[in-house]
Formats: C-alpha cells, sequence, structure tokens
C-alpha cells in the first residue's frame, strides 16, 4: 500500500527555466538507467522476493524512496518548461543565435503532448520499457544488477551536472549523487551479506550442481581475438573469485565440431531445401509427391 | 575485423526435434539477457573504449566469442523445429493429448514467419532491442552490469536445463553454464583489477568530486517503508564498502520541503490553467488578451 | 514523497496456484489499461498540472492507490505461479491432459526470467511502455482518458472474472471492479464540475479562438462509407453537445481540390524524379549538373 | 472496400518550405494520438463490431475520412521539405544563425531514410504502435476513447497552430480544428444515444452484475495522500453519475490486510530462499534433496 | 481521399469458428509483411513520390486494394473468434483433450482486450509497427522492397493455407495468394520499366558518380568465412548485373588497417582513461586538473 | 564460430571531430538499413537455411563482413564525438553561432548514456530492433529482401556522403558505397542463379500449387484509386515476368461480395450486442439469462 505526502524530499526549483536542459533531464527519469527503472525494479524485487525479512524491507524501502525521485524530477522538468516557446521566426532567430539553440534542442513532444510538462521518456523520447528492469527472484545476481543500475544513473547524473550551471538544478543533482552514493554501496554490502549469511554464492546460481556443467572450460579465458595482452589480467591465471578453480589462459580455441547438415523441415513450410531443386517440377506433381491438400 | 569458421565451438544438436522447447531456448538466444546482448554489448565497450592494452583486448575476445554462442543456439533450435507440426487438426489431438502442448506451446512465427527456423527475439516473440546493452564508457560500471548479464544469464539457463531431458540439448546447456561460470568470474576479477590499478573506485563514477554531492545524506538509509528489520543489515550501520563513509539508519525521512507552485506556461498550451477559469470567455476576448495571432 | 506500507488494501491470495491464470492477469498488471498505466498517468498528470487544489489533490490521491494495486496484482500473480511447472514430458500429458494446456498457457518468461514471479508486461508478454499514458496538462481532456481507461479496465477485470472460480481471485477482481465503478463516476464527475467552474469546456481546448476554425465543416456529418445509416444518428442532426451548433447531415464530400504537384527536393537526396529519368546519364556530366562535390 | 480518390478533401499546401516544422507536423500524423490512430481505431471498431446499423455505418465512414486526413498531413509534410538542407557547413551557420536553428529541428530520418518525404512516426521519430489504438467492442467504452482522442488530437493541432505563421499551414490546420470540433461533438453525442437507447450504461459494461463486486466500496472517495482538498470535489459527496450509488470521502484507508507470506516456488528456479540459506550446501546433497536430475 | 465501401472484395466467412487459427491469421493482418503494412507502405510511396503519373497511379491503387485486404482479414479473424471460449476447467480439458489445445494456442488479448476481435499486432501479439515500412523516394529501391514484401507475404498466406482445412479460410486465402501472385509481378515488371525508361539504373542510386566510390572493390567477392564454396557462384566471376564490373574472388582480405587510437573524449564524460589511472587522485585536486565548475 | 582481429577492412577516422554528424552516421550503424541490420541477417539466413555449399558459404561470408561494417561505423563515431561538447551557455551561443547548431544537432545519449560513444540506434535514436530482418528460409524471397537492403542502405550513405566535406569520414563512405555496390549484384546474381538451378522460381514459393490459387485474379490489374494511367504500364498487359500469365486492366473492381453478418459472441466478453439493448435490464436477471457465475 502506499502514501503519497505533498512535499518533497529536496528542493527542486531552478534559478530559471531552460527547456533545452529540460530535454537533457528526460534521460535520469524516463531512460534505461533512469529513476522509474530503479523505483519499479525495486517494487518487483520486493513482490517477486521469495524470503521475509530485512532484504524484502530493504527493497520495499528504497522502491518508495526512489518513486520520490521520480516526482523530483517531473517537477523541476515541468518548471524547466515553464517558459518553452511554441516555435520561432526567422527575425527571432536573427536578432539572438540563442534561440536557435533552443528550437533544435528540445523535446517537442515534452510541448505539443504534454504542454510543457515532463514525460515517460528519455532524453532521445523514447518512452520508458518494461524492458528495463530486472526481478529475477536470485537476490545475489538482483543485487548486482541493482550496483550497475546505480553505478551507471550516477555516472549520469555526474555527466548533466556539468551540462548546467543552474544552481536550484545542481542542488537536485547534488541531492540525487549523494543517494546513488548510498545505494550503490548499500547493494554491494547487501551482496556481501547475503554470500556471508549462506543464501547465495558464486557462481550465481549457486544452488545449481557445479558438476553438471562443463567443467573443463569453467576457468579458461579462452582467445577468439588477435591480442594477446587479455593473458596479463587476472582473469587469465590465479584462483577465480568464486575460490572454486584456477584460472587458465587458452590462446586460440580448441578445434571446433562440424557443424550439424542443414535442416530438412516439412515441404509446406516452403523454404528452399535440396528437394525443391528440380526443373521438372510441375505444381500438380509436387503436390502428389508432397501428400499437400 | 570479423572472420567466420564453419565450425562450432560445442556440439549442438539435439536428440530428437521439440518446437515447444525451441521456443523457450530463445529466450537466451534474444532475450535482454540473451548471448545477442552479451555479444552486442562487448564489442559496444570494446569500440567506446578509452584505454588499449588487456581491457580492450578483453571484451574484443570474449564479444567474438558470445558470436559463438549465439550461432549455437540458432543451430541448436533450427533442429529442434525440423519436425514442426504446421497445424493441428481435432482427430489429431483427441489421438494424442501431447499434440495439443505443442500446439500453445510453440513460437508462431518461427514457423509463418521463419520457415521453421531461429529468430531475434525473445520466448515470448519480443523482437531483440538495442535498448538491451549497456555500454557506458565507465568500466566499473560497465563491468559490474557484466557480470550481472552473466549472473542473470547463468540464471536462466540453469533453469532451461531442468526443462528438458534430451541429452543433445543439456550437452550444450552444460557448456554455456560452464562459460558463464568464467565469465560471471572473470568479470569481478576485471572489476576489482581495475580498482586496484586505480583507474576507478566506489562510488562510479569515482573522479567526480565527491565533496560537490549533499555528503551529509551520503550514507543514509532513509526509511519509506513502514519495517524496521531493514535497520538489521550491515547497509545501515558500519563502515560503507567505499570505505569513504559510515552507514547510518534513519527510521523516517526528514521533513520534506513544500512542493513548488504549479507551473504557469504560455497560454497557447492549452493546459487548464487558473486564468483559464473563467465563465465570460469569449473566444474572440481571449485572443485579445493572450495576444495570439 | 511517497511511502509503503507492508500491507494490502485487500486480500490478494487464491485459492490454489494457476499458472495459466497468472499469464492472463498480466494484462491488467502491466497492460496498455492496466494498473501500471493508470499509477504512472495519473502521477504524471498531477507533476505536470498547472492548478493547485482539489484536482490536483485528486490525481495524487488516485495515483498512490492504484500503485497499491499495482502491488495487489503483482502478489497474486506470485502466488498463482507458486507451483508453476518447470517442464513437461511427454508422459506426464498422456497421463494428464490437463498438463498441455498449462505448457501452451504459461508466460514463459514469468518462470525463465522471473522464477515464477510476476513482470511488467501484458498478457502476450509486450513489455509495459511510457507511451500507454496521456497527461497533456488539459483537464478536461485528461480526465475524458481517464475515464476510458476506467471503462476499459473495468471490461478487462469483468471479463477475467469468468475466466476463472478461484474464490481468493474473485474476491479481488471484485474489489477491483468496485474500484473501477467509483474511479469512472469520478472522473466523470470531475469533468462535469470542470466545466462548471468554467475551467473548460467543450470543444477541447475551449480557449482556443473557434473562428479561427474552418466553421463551415465544425459540425457536418460527411459520409465517406456507402451506407446512409449514419444520417439516423443524434451526431447527423440537431444540436450539437457544445451548444455551440447544428448538426447536417452531408451524403457525399463536396469535390475536393486537386492534388498538390509531386516535390522535386535537391537531386543529392536520390529520389526518383523527372530530371533523373534521361538515357545520356554519364556519372561525370551528372555530377556537373548537380554541382556535386 | 476501399476507394482512393486522387483530391484532397481541403488544400494542403504551405506557403514555402520549413523543414523544422516538417518534423513538428509528424506529431498529428503518426504519434499516439495522430491522424494514422483514429484511422486505425475507428477501422478496427468498425470490424470488431457486434451490431449492424448506425453506429457500425458511424465508424466505417469516419475511419475512411481519416484516412485522407492522414494523406493531407503526408503531402503537406513533403513540401515542407522540399528545400530540406542536406548538411551544414561552418560557414554557413556563422553566415546565417536561422541555419543552425534547421539543423538541430529537423526529423534527420526524413531525410536519409526518406528523400525529403514523410514518414509513420511521431515528431521525435518513434514509429506509429499498433499499440495506439482502442477498439474493445464496448461501445460506451470505445466512443469515450474517442471522444479523448479527439480532444487530444484538437489540443495538438491548436499548438501547432502557433507554431508556424505560414498561411498555407494555418488554412489545413483550420480545417483539421474543425473536424476535430464535430468529432469531439459526435462521439458525445453518440456515447449519448447509446445509453439512451440501452445498449450500454455507466459503469461500463454495465451488463456484468453490480452485486458482484464488492458494493461497499464502489461510491468511496479513499484518501491516499495527505491533501483533504479532494474532499470538497462532487466526486466526494452527492449521487454519482451513474444513478446507483452516492459518493462518501473516506479520510483515510482502512487498515489493510497483511501481506501474505513470500512463496517458496520449487527449487529449480533458482530463486533465493530460506531453503537456500545453508551454509552446508553441497551440490550433491542439493541435488539429493532436490529430486534434480 | 479514401471512400469506403460496404462490401467485401472476396468472401471471408469461416466453416466454423476456430480461435487458434484466428491468432495465426494476424501474421499476415499485423505482423512485419501482412497487409497493414503494405497497404501503409505503398501510401507513403505514394504521397512521398516526385513523378506523376503511371508509377504514382499504381502505388494509390495498390494501396487502396491493400487497406480491403486488412479489412478481409479483420472481419474473417473476428468470426474465427465468435465462439471463443473465456476459460477452461480441468473437467472440461478431462472431458476433450482439445480444449486444452486452445487454451495455449489462443492470443489472449484477441479476447480480454478486444473482446472476441481483431488486433493490430502479429501472431506473437507484437504491435504493428511504422518501422516495417519502407518508402525512400528512390523508386527503383522502393519496388524492390514491394516485390520482396509480396514474396515473403505470400509464403506466409502459403503456409497458413496447410495450417487449416476450413473452406471458407482457404478460400480465402486462395484469393490473397493470386493477388500476392499478381502483385509480386507487378512489382518486377514496375522496376524493369523504371529501368527501361531511364529512371534509375543499377547500382541505386545510379545518380550517384560511380567513380567516387572505392572502386577497385566494387566488383570483389571478399571472403570472410572459411568455405571456399562461394567462389564457385556466379557473383564471384563474370560481367556483374550492372554492367559495369566484373566480379573475381578474393579468397582472403587484404591486410587490413591498423585501429585508430582510443578516443579520449573530455574528462568531465567520466568515462575510463590513461588519465583517471592514479592513485593519487585526490577529489579536490582532480577539480583543479579538470577545470570543472 | 567468429575470430576477431584486431585491424579494419578500411581506415576510418575523421579528420576533425564533429558531434553532429556522429548522430546522422547512427542511421547506417543501427537503422532498419543500417550495417547490424545486414549483418544479423544474412547470419540468421546462414544458420536458418535448408541446403549446404555456395548459398550458405555465401552468407556466412558476407555475415562476418558486414560485422566489420559495423565496427568501422562505431570506430568512427566514436572518434566524431572526441569533442563533443557537455553542454552550453548563453554565452558559447552568442559567441559563436555554430555552437547552437551543435546543441540541437546532437545525440543526447552519444553523451549521457554512453560518454561520447557509438550507440545501437538510428539517427533518432530509436534502439535497433530485431523486427528489421527477414529471414525466411525462401532463399528468392530472402536474396530479394537483401537486394533491397543493399539499395536502400547505399542510397542512404550517398544521400549522407553530402552532408559533410570531412575527408576522412568521406573516404569510409566511399568504401562502403563500393561494397554496397558489389553486394546489389551479388544478391541480384544470387537470385538468377537459384532461378536458373531450378532451386525457386516465380510466383515465390514457387513450390505451393498454383492451380489451389483464385487463378481469375492471378494476372489482373484491379484499379481502386481514380487514375487511368496504371493502365499504361507493363503490369497491365503483356506476359508477366513469371512466365505463367497475361497482365489484365480491370478498370473498376468487380462488384463485390455483402459484408458477412457482425458476431455476437459469448455475452461475458461484454461487447455491445443487440441483446445487451434492454432498458429492462436488471443485474440479477441478466445474469440468469446469461448463466453467468
Amino acid at each position: 500500500m502506499y502514501f503519497h505526502k505533498q512535499e518533497l524530499q529536496h528542493a527542486a526549483t531552478p534559478d530559471k527555466p531552460d527547456a533545452v536542459y529540460a530535454r537533457k533531464l528526460q534521460e535520469v527519469l524516463g531512460g534505461q538507467y533512469g529513476e522509474i527503472t530503479v523505483a519499479m525494479q525495486y517494487q518487483f524485487q520486493a513482490w517477486n522476493m521469495h524470503i521475509p525479512g530485512k532484504y524484502r524491507d530493504l527493497v520495499f524501502g528504497i522502491g518508495a524512496e526512489e518513486m520520490g525521485h521520480v516526482e523530483m524530477l517531473a517537477t523541476m522538468i515541468a518548471q524547466l518548461l515553464e517558459k518553452a516557446p511554441l516555435g520561432i521566426t526567422d527575425e527571432a532567430v536573427q536578432a539572438d543565435p540563442t534561440v536557435a539553440a533552443v528550437v533544435g534542442g528540445t523535446d517537442i513532444q515534452q510541448g505539443i503532448v504534454a504542454g510543457a510538462g515532463a514525460r515517460p521518456v528519455d532524453s532521445m523520447g523514447n518512452p520508458w520499457s518494461g524492458s528495463f528492469i530486472t526481478a529475477s527472484g536470485n537476490l545475489l545476481a538482483d543485487f548486482t544488477s541493482n550496483a550497475n543500475a546505480e553505478m551507471q544513473g550516477r555516472t549520469q547524473v555526474a555527466r548533466l551536472y556539468h551540462m548546467t550551471d543552474d544552481h536550484g538544478v545542481r542542488d537536485l543533482l547534488s541531492f540525487l549523487l549523494a543517494r546513488d552514493t548510498m545505494h550503490q554501496n548499500q547493494w554491494i554490502a547487501a551482496a556481501q551479506e547475503l554470500r556471508e549469511e549462506g543464501y547465495e554464492e558464486l557462481p550465481v546460481p549457486s544452488n545449481f550442481p557445479q558438476q553438471k556443467e562443463a567443467t573443463e572450460v569453467s576457468y579458461q579465458y579462452i582467445n577468439f581475438s588477435d591480442g594477446a595482452q587479455a593473458g596479463d589480467g587476472r582473469w587469465a591465471s590465479g584462483p577465480s573469485p568464486d575460490g572454486h578453480g584456477e584460472f587458465s589462459y587458452v590462446p586460440e580455441p580448441q578445434p571446433g565440431v562440424p557443424m550439424p547438415p542443414p535442416t530438412v523441415p516439412d515441404a509446406r513450410w516452403y523454404g528452399t531445401t535440396a528437394t525443391s531443386n528440380t526443373k521438372e517440377k510441375i505444381a500438380g506433381a509436387v503436390q502428389d509427391k508432397l501428400h499437400m491438400e
């Protein structure tokens, strides 16, 4: 059950409108690693979780926090758009070249569709998609996904920080950067605790009986490019992080196996096959041969 | 530059056709965490990388390896489909209920569109999308994304392992499971090496001057759900994994800030505003007031 | 700001698992008119709204309520999937034809991707999309969109009601049906109040000076199909609902205007044009003529 | 059966080319509420309709009319693009800053893909999608959807009206505005007639036996945000528009029900569960316990 | 301008309902190569065409014909769905295994969303997309695209022909097959006529001055796979179809050129670069070095 | 199996960065007819092919070549972005209007998401989609699709050639143009050889017994637009290219067949039907009539 409070977690008011920046900010609202993604990702992880207790409490709590981040960004974007121009005339551009920058750089749908408002899209106008989230039920995999999402997200916010000098915007971004710092640390800590408490281990999923995999290649670096430098990495020798093996370096793949012969499905799929190669094909005759009806 | 060799890395031939399983296998070919995703992700990371040497060699090599995994799965799927039925009659179902299972469980487009062949889609038929990949240029973020992709992928292959008892299929899956074990370990090792070599640190991106973030909330667990159990996790007290702070637990958020007043954009956006609330609106008069032309 | 409470608005537990129904229920969770849509739609309308007060309070409140509906459905789906089978063997199907129905009717990704969990997709597996929502800033348009969403949604829930006889599922659906009844009534009431308070009128947007439209066709039914029955509807004669005109019926369109001549863009767009039709084309000569560089 | 006549319903020729505006106009051609949407929506409603007569005649006729609107917009866009520039040099921009506006503001694919032509996309380049339309078979729901589509569409056209001062473009828009006026009125009138003729009532679908819903909450405004202003709306007291109930205001939700316990699906889904939390896990032992093969 | 006539081009009534087949038929209605695609493709080619006369008349005419094909398929699908079951009980399946086939094989949204009606989607439920069409303005390219569309389409209809023995359905398919035969022939004839009349030649676009391409590789088969059999094809020796060159076979590529050095963008993009590799990084110092503000 | 070599097929270095052009070039990397499309299309055709030998060798070889084209374009784009600006200030625009052009014309995600790198998207930012490819198993259809893809692709590259005067970029484009020339010729030659060798004929699929189609309309041009000019084309008289018929011109369609009566599905789909039109509807009564439970 969710409750809304008509306050913001942090101030979200720009010094002045900036329609071009309003578009850029859509990335961290509705992009692949925007706030809608993490809000939905954590909530679906909560609803799909198989253990009660602190881990589920964690994803519920952070999921709700991220909903509030979505709100702050949407509110900020609406204000950045408050003076969004409707159009542009040649005279206006001649008089002030800044106007030209605005024309090209705005999200046209923030105007025509939303009437100078925020939208559930990224900075290039692609709608947010349910395919952006991850909630597998395996918590070590999912917390790693979460850590990645917070890393990508903080990197994007850091880039956006340098694209404006508006103090109000930067103030909000500094808050988001700090929360991303927390959340990166938190998911890494949660992944560690999962491992320490024995819920999950590397390789994920650790419950799968590892002797059933082709163990001869479980710790081999097999080289499919023509450089030799990858052999110098710690992934090419020494113990593997899961503690189950020793890395080795294979400079080129073993000879492979021959490709299986091409398939020959039912003739009524009308693929091109060896049996379709006959100059004397006559429609009726083929029909007989194929037992088509 | 890429070269193709008409061999497979591992045998990829089923004991017998199974059109229902051919659909399920599409998930790890063309799904969010399928082999097309990792192949494309690693190659884009290579093309966008800013440092030469072992890390770029690594993503080039594994990217090419994954292309070969795509090929093994596509080849396997085509063979699983070799006896794909075209349709079904009531009589056939009455005679053999297994047939009914086949009808519903197949990917219809593997038949009608591909003529009993593999497709660049997931197990529900959604086409593979460029939005599935991650290549930010920040290697610690991207290697964490890679580790997640291999964890999700190995989990999916493990699930698929139990959905068939075909020895040929399981033999291929056991190979893929082993390579996913290697790749999970490898990306974790690569992330560690990046940190040890000083290229990147937590929080990502580590180059961003952390004093510019709102440091008072950088290590706080702020609770937005009504459970108290998240306070017991190691993300709520003790040193943070980045070594820069100490976690604390805030049982409920500080009072927020008031929402900014609603925006009032240009009247020609035709949003509903306070000034649009007038019973005496007459089209001509409004036009004057709005200076519309 | 959002707060989560670890309770549900209404009971959401099925009598027994049913993986086939778990897929069907995805429609009202993650479909075009599912609960994610209305939750996001109302919240974006709130963030983009230009007037404070009761209308904004309304969309904030119902938006949060709908988030709780998303949660109830996701929780229900996870429970319906609790016994989701991994696969199927021929023997199992021979022994029990019900099994065959399950094979075909399940959402494969609820299993392979979510580990027997809910997903942000519709009943055919299409991911939820930001393009499903409407938030234009014009409240009469948007409340009409909301009324439609609740009508479509209640119709879908009513259809789903007859697809199961599980008492737990039906109990949840009866709650959702009731809330959709409320919400249909509420948006219609809100639209009426907007009109009565003078914020907006028909035709939407009412602020646009109607004399600027081609008023000679503003209330004409112009017939482009060969039936004559549409002439019997009240949209073909009598006063129009906006109170500004009188409907009339035009049995066939006036003669149109000639199509403008085809465009002839720059030759370097390499479209096929009249000037490209010359037998004596010689690459060099063309280059000269086109002043290409 | 459809017939095409090589005339336009209304003149559709701009005074002069304007590649930036050609992009904006894509919104009402190929966007969520563009002319392709309404054309397809009305035609699918016709094909799916269950009653013959005036309502089906209506959707057939307006569907065909809207196809002609698609054509006028596509023709207009091609002419606006007739002088679309291929590229831009620094010198050109220095000489005339207007050029800069053009660079950024154009739809690149109108040039590179369509050779200076119209495309089935919106103003941000998203392709038109079948998910934009609504055709449920329930006519009261669908006519409400239609009314909304015409309201959103007319609002967008009104916004576009102010983004140009080209007389030819405005002339076409004034025609589209008038037809949207007609179509808004018409769908509202059709919805009223449906109700008067007893085909459908509120709440939709009216055939569903209302006593089967949780009637105790069918007319309650339940407050999930912290404002009290929504209590002043007519949706919070007085008779409901469907005539079946009386609105009431519930300032805060009743206590909810406890969440059901987390699900524990088959171990072979490899989710993280309580039983997976055991330090003494040994692959072989687990395999036995799980009866995995 | 479009006119609708309430007749069908050909009978479109099945002998009896078949909800499973109704789903399959969606492929040729709303799939990549379904009738919506060709209808929209030909119409956009007409609107974007740069020459008047017979070619434009052709695409206008066939575009309108294809709209009628969309209608016949939608009508057929609605009838196939007339007895679509709402759900299924275990008893029903036990009594009649055919029922199980129906459960899995239906398009769930044809029921829940469209109320037993047709939808603008393919056989796996993916919505039709504007990205399915091609209209480049270059007629030789586009007519080749059209020929391909009719080949793919006729192949799919042929496959569907064998998936049913319903005489009514087969009667409609036999009509569609015949029209696809006509349309394949027609586009090939139109492409030939374009070439004979000198509008366009191979290679497309023929206006581009061919001496500006890297002519040394314009007719070389360069081998990037390890087979030698491609050297036996007529694409590896002899005159090229465009009449401008002679094919040759290059058994393995020339040595390539070295990769350019990795890029080093502005540090504020926070990519991992050589300069970011410094153990003594201190936030403040970095800030100075980067001249960040 | 794929191997990567850290060389490029051709030089791919621009004279100088150009972030606006970096966006345009995305079209031929990740667009509908970009290099990812042809690379994936040819590889899927190889994996799905039913005959061994030269045709499969051909698609394997060209598929691998196109992967190298993807790489050259991605590398070029990264270099074009090397000086991509982060943002823009009013002062900068006032000082140099060129800057304004850059603001609007860049792909924002190349910056914020990829850190100044290439992305798997087209020039408007739409992600590459698996729905862009064609691999039907019918080789005459597929090779026609391939010829079209190379025609569309070469046309787009030719357009891009005129959008820059950078010698490095043009040098790469001249290489791609030449390879597209080869590939157009090659697919046309391969289609001819398929026909000469008797694998496939027109109409595709040639194995389908043509007497089963409605042969009376197999070679008729039936006119659905009001022009008469299409009657002058060679598609309206004379022998058809498949050698099986004679074209004829039908100036207007034969009278059609009446539309079938509207469907009347189960009442529990809650569509609007004639039986739902009853003023005396009472919920309980309806329930009885419908035998609803």
